[in-house]
């Protein structure tokens, strides 16, 4: 009975599908859940779709896998992994495989794949995008751990993800906690996508006076340019919704309060500690917070006075708001790879960039056409930052004019564009010939002896500010 | 020979000189040190202050204490204090006082202070700000521990603490983490001080045209004002000081690549966990991260366009910077004070803002005339939100229309102000309306049918969107 060439334990709406996208294509799949009515249930619902073995007990599950046994453990993030994995464990044996395919840390994974390397068990911690519809019918998946275990599993993973043309969006990223690492910065520059819209957005309803039906047809109108992607896609679609009850715009009855599930936050958490300035996905993950406080807002709007935007502006205004998004987004896929970058140095990576561009063209939330131009500069170019790419350096000058003035007037109209503003300062900081870094050290020299560098001369330097003012090497 | 009221372990610079301060308080104060010679030599050098009891083994020093002993560790944060717990705590009796006056994480504390209660022994975690300098003369204190441990010990802090007037910059903060808790945001709005600081010079300069020795009287004029602190009265000392080898100003031969030790990483995760939008303070700590890209920076310098500031600007634009620097100095304390907030709220601190305000009045680095405004406003008025107290309110809608001017001349000059962007967009959007996170949560509901509530119903909703946009309550 041992005929299933992978196993699914855990199956509610991720596990079920992407249990059902590997019968879907041809795998024989064995199924374990906690509760059997969920599995019987599925094999109710979708047994006709493909081979499914459903079992009962974690003994009967590992029993109908063949060896080496691929075992995908779809249980939410944190402790409920951890069990699972304590549980099973003691029934595998060495070179089978446990593939944790939740939105784990990737500190945790690394944890996980260094004790099961131990009991010579290969431990893959795979990010998988584009939620229950991706999962279905073809995710962006990003596996970490041994390149063994990829040699095993990846022809499969790379059978049931999306696909852009022939090319699978899946490929390998790296060791242990690589796949969970490279999709927790997926998310985070989901999140300031999804800000960065929201801004454009508010801009064009505050300052220029577009109700919401009209900008869905602006951003349909984007959707066929440079911005192209899934995310525009579907603001037009979400734009042009009108509430059934209230004959209202749909978003002028939902609650301006966005929720967060962590993996945002834990982005800009590792981009602190990387040292990696990740500021336009910090400011879309305050943004969500700030939208959340609901009691200190209501107050706010009563104490807090400001200017109304006056909600008309010139037709150029439009294209203004256009390319001002582009520009930022650029930014923020920059930010993106940086922590990436320094996440691999961290932690002993070789990470190919241009693939990891490449898995994301498909399948995922951020999936975008401005991802096949990021695959190619980083498979051509390979430059130091994302925007030193000769063609996104120039489309990010000849942006610049048209994104300085929309920041400009949205700060003058009192419109917030947090996101827009702190990536347009990273711009421009990054570009500086000097930063006021400078007297920054000197503050903290004189109050810390915290010492510095000079321009003209190795080695570092204190003032005795306190006293004669002389400068003495360290 | 049990006579010491305290006694200090660790006596590199910071625990020698509080040690110093003890004993010129009149207290005897037991001294330990890992090495005997540092101790030897702190004798030598000024054992005329006061007195002291040097010992050479932790039992001699522990045999040293009058009980209650209080024994203040201080070693480098991280593991060494462990180490040190683990040493001394075999020595010590039930009741005894354990104190780290390092800067350690609170979460560290609160592990800390679980373990050592368990023995029935208190540990207090305080935060000692002022450097050097001030735990010779008088620091701020922020002690943690319970309200036990407080009254044995909380006279003697007092005592050397910086006072202002009468009071003294010392106060019980909370239990177990509190203390280090409140320094930590102590260290997070210093950031934001010193970067906001940095951008009003760095305009003054780049915008205006103003050379450093000039910009130290504005800042000495500053300091006379509502702006009155001790980091501008410093600013205006290192514009004012030129480097002796080059004749230039010195900030201008210092390398503008500003370190960071992580108290204000930390300030910002601990912000991201509590969900506190710390825009303000997290642009101060990724600027200091990007001033470190000095490769990038350099290429950056090469490939990517943008203005150049012009160097002339109106005479009114000088006192502009100034309002815009005391908007968003307003808008880093707000946010600081929320995190505080945040965190008392998820730890079970019962705090006192504005005796934490009246404590940061003196020995800190963030010393200002303002924290005696908060100090009162908290008194009197207990605000949601630092800004909502109608005189911050007002100042701030003062200040605005300067803000706005700065901060659009800024983007439009090319010069990066992402801390003075940063807290102006969290102005706008605190006081807003509506925030375009309703577009968020439509987005959200759309790619991973996360629900969304509605403004004009109880409940949880999704819409049915690939189907017939039906609207369905979860």
């Amino acid at each position: 009975m041992t005929t299933a060439q992978i196993g699914v334990t855990g199956l509610a709406v991720m596990g079920a599908n992407l249990a059902r996208n590997f019968a879907r294509n041809g795998y024989t799949v064995a199924l374990h859940n906690r509760t059997k009515a969920r599995t019987d249930q599925l094999v109710a619902d979708h047994g006709s779709e493909g081979d499914f073995v459903p079992t009962e007990t974690l003994e009967e599950f590992v029993a109908a896998l063949e060896r080496p046994r691929r075992v995908l453990i779809m249980v939410k993030a944190g402790d409920p992994v951890d069990a699972v994995i304590d549980e099973i464990t003691p029934l595998l044996e060495a070179g089978d495989i446990v593939i944790d395919g939740g939105n784990s840390q990737y500190t945790d994974t690394r944890r996980r794949e260094a004790s099961l390397s131990e009991l010579g068990l290969h431990f893959v911690g795979i990010g998988v995008s584009g939620g229950e519809e991706g999962a279905l019918n073809g995710p962006s998946i990003m596996p970490g751990g041994s390149a063994e275990s990829y040699r095993s599993l990846g022809p499969m993973l790379e059978k049931i993800s999306a696909h852009v043309g022939d090319d699978p969006c899946c490929a390998w990223i790296g060791t242990d906690g690589a796949g969970h690492f490279v999709k927790m910065v997926h998310n985070g520059i989901e999140y300031a996508d999804m800000q960065l819209i929201g801004e454009a957005h508010d801009l064009l309803r505050s300052v220029a006076g577009i109700e919401p039906e009209e900008q869905s047809g602006i951003f349909a109108d984007w959707n066929t340019g440079d911005l192209a992607s899934f995310l525009i896609e579907i603001t037009a679609e979400v734009l042009a919704h009108r509430d059934a009850a209230t004959g209202k715009p749909f978003i002028d009855v939902v609650v301006d309060s966005a929720g967060q599930k962590g993996t945002g936050r834990w982005t800009v958490a590792s981009a602190l500690d990387l040292g990696s300035p990740a500021s336009g996905i910090a400011e879309s993950v305050f943004a969500r917070a700030l939208s959340s406080q609901r009691d200190q807002r209501e107050e706010a709007r009563n104490v807090l006075s400001g200017p109304e935007p006056a909600g008309e502006a010139d037709e150029s205004f439009v294209d203004d708001v256009r390319q001002a998004l582009y520009a930022s987004k650029l930014v923020s896929y920059a930010q993106g790879f940086d922590i990436i970058v320094r996440g691999a140095d961290e932690y002993g990576w070789d990470l190919n960039l241009s693939e990891i561009a490449s898995l994301w063209r498909g399948g995922c939330i951020i999936r975008a056409d401005l991802l096949d131009v990021i695959r190619r500069a980083y498979r051509d170019q390979r430059p130091a930052n994302l925007l030193f790419a000769p063609e996104f350096a120039d489309a990010i000058a000849k942006a610049a004019p048209a994104w300085r003035r929309v920041v400009a007037a949205a700060v003058q109209s009192g419109v917030p564009v947090p996101a827009f503003s702190a990536s347009l300062a990273y711009y421009d900081a990054l570009r500086r010939d000097r930063l006021p870094a400078a007297l920054t050290q000197g503050l903290r020299d004189l109050f810390g002896a915290h010492t510095y560098q000079r321009e003209d001369a190795e080695g570092t330097f204190h003032t005795m500010w306190g006293q004669d003012k002389r400068e003495v090497r360290q």
